[in-house]
This record gives structure tokens, C-alpha cells and sequence, in this order.
């Protein structure tokens, strides 16, 4: 039970805050659909890596499973992926560029200023271009808004990361503007 | 200098990255003009106030600062509120409402897994009805996100408090999505 009354108490994470509050809720999915969908020279799915890891490193439950569940979806992985990015993505393969950024997210998540000159060229060495390193901060930046939303509310979460599957699969396929909760489906 | 080369390397904090990416930071004004000035029972001043607080625990200079001379501009009191601010307002009148949604921005702060339900409960017992409880959380972590996206990108701020008063009075007057940075008035 969140710490709030939401209009629908069956619906988990952000999406109960999202239709609780739709002034918020346009903005808070434009800047998703952007960062995490828009044009770029990332795929989607290195984009939900990043938002995953960010996610679980803030200890969110619900938006390292959903985000991880969106990436294994893109990248098509299988769900046994969230046990990875949980690890820091150790077993599976990436782009040194993307692991160099990954270390500026982590950066980040820790605080503004605890990103180093140091790790921006070391992301830049591997190819990294400025508008790259950019979405990297702004996305890292943006979980440790999404995270603290979601938990500072206490909304609840599934648990199995299998409950993940479906609501992966849609943020893959609509997005975050369009997207409907499976369960309010029909 | 900042991380990465802006368009205008002359605006500083948040302004020359959202002249940088207008793709987000049209969600990001949004964001901002719906939390901070939108439909609220929160004043437009108290709502500076936590937002510039949340900026002042998370190190921000730029953030602390414009968002202070914004509270400064709707209160009336003088740019050395920004003192008291970085002295989590010892010295200004508040209501104990306020006080408490400010405990709640602060445990928001230090992580969405902090909020703890006696903090919820205080600040409810002091008035506070289920939305003031909802944007509280979200201005807090907007600005864990905001802080996070100017010092990881490394951008520079004008140092002197007194440097943010017409900063914090054009946004008082005209908010967010109209906001031009006053060097670039003419």
C-alpha cells in the first residue's frame, strides 16, 4: 500500500503514481519516450542498461525489474538478463563505449559532482560523442528521480522478475506516452 | 567549462544544457512550471523552498541559488535568505506543515527507500493532504534528477548570491517554459 491514496491501488510502481497525478505524469513520459526512445546514436536497448542499472543501484525494485524487462526485450535476451544487470552486467557482452558510459552513470547516481574529467575521457576514448555523454547523465539523473518517486512513496511491486515479461515487451514495443498497464488492457 | 561543448558556453547551470537539447528540455520545464507554479496548495513560495533545500543538501550551487532568489522573489525577503536556506531555515517563519514536508524532502534526498511512514504521518497530522504529500516527493526527487544533470555535466555557476536575484525574479514572474536567461534579454 503506497503512503498516499492513489485513484487505483492495483496498479504497481510509477504507473499508479502516473494516473494519480497526469499534470506530472505528461512530462515525467516525454522525458522517457525522449531519453530512452528518441533518436540517438545508443540503441534502445543499451538506453534501458543504462536506466536498469541506474535503477538497481538506487535499491528500486520495480523500476530495475520494468527497465531491465524493457532491455531484455529490445536486446532479446530473455528475462534471466535482471540477474545480470543486477551483477553489473558481467556476463554479458557490451560495447567498451557503453561500459565507459555505464561508469558515468554510476558516477552519477552516487552525485552530481562526483563525475570525474577522468571518466568523460575515458568514455570519449571510446568513441563516446558529447550529445552520448549527455543522455548518459541526463538518463542516470532522471532514475534518480523515477527511483525515488516510485520508493519515497512506497508504492508496491511484483516480486518474480517473470512478472516483468509483459509490461518489458509493451515499453519495447509502444513506448512510455502510449504505454497502458497490462492489466488495464481491455 | 563544462563536460561536453555547449552552444552557448556563456549560460551557466541548467540553462546552457536546456539550450543544448531542446528535445528534453521542454519535459524538464514542464516538469518544473507543473510542480513549482502549477494549480497548488502549497505556495509558489514554499515550493522554492523545498526545491532549493533538496539543491543545498545535494551541493548544488547553481540549483540552491536560483531556486532560492526565486523563493526570496515570492516571499519578499531579500536575497540573504539564501543563508538561512543552507541553515535549513532556522531563522524563518514557517508553517509546521512546511516543516514537515521538508523532513520528508530530506529523507527523499538520501534515497526513495528513507521516506518512512512516521515522517508521512507527522506531516499529515500538521495538515498536509495526500497531493501536498505526492508533489513534496516529487519536487524532491526532480531535483536529485536537476542537481545530478548540472554537476555531472560539469556547467559553471555564478558564485555570489547576489548574482541570482533578477535570475530569481524572472522566474518568480514568469516561470519556467517562458524563462530566457536574462544575458540574453536584448
Amino acid at each position: 500500500m503506497a503512503y498516499i491514496t492513489l485513484k487505483n491501488e492495483r496498479l504497481p510502481g510509477i504507473v499508479g503514481l502516473l494516473d494519480y497525478r497526469p499534470e506530472t505524469a505528461r512530462p515525467l513520459n516525454e522525458l522517457a519516450e525522449t531519453l530512452l526512445r528518441g533518436p540517438s546514436t545508443l540503441t534502445r536497448g543499451e538506453r534501458e542498461l543504462i536506466a536498469s542499472s541506474v535503477s538497481n543501484w538506487n535499491h528500486c525494485h520495480f523500476c530495475h525489474s520494468s527497465h531491465g524487462a524493457a532491455a531484455a526485450a529490445h536486446l532479446k535476451t530473455g528475462i534471466a538478463l535482471l540477474n545480470d544487470i543486477k551483477a553489473d552486467l558481467k556476463q554479458t557482452k557490451l560495447s567498451p563505449k557503453l561500459r565507459a558510459l555505464l561508469n558515468i552513470a554510476k558516477q552519477v547516481q552516487q552525485g552530481g559532482r562526483e563525475v570525474t574529467e577522468a571518466a568523460v575521457k575515458a568514455a570519449r576514448e571510446q568513441g563516446a560523442t558529447d550529445l552520448e555523454i549527455h543522455d548518459t547523465v541526463l538518463i542516470a539523473a532522471a532514475f534518480c528521480m523515477y527511483n525515488r518517486y516510485v520508493d519515497g512513496l512506497g508504492t508496491w511491486a511484483p516480486e518474480p522478475k517473470e512478472a516483468y515479461v509483459e509490461t518489458g515487451e509493451m515499453l519495447a514495443a509502444v513506448g512510455y506516452v502510449n504505454f497502458r498497464p497490462p492489466a488495464e488492457k481491455s
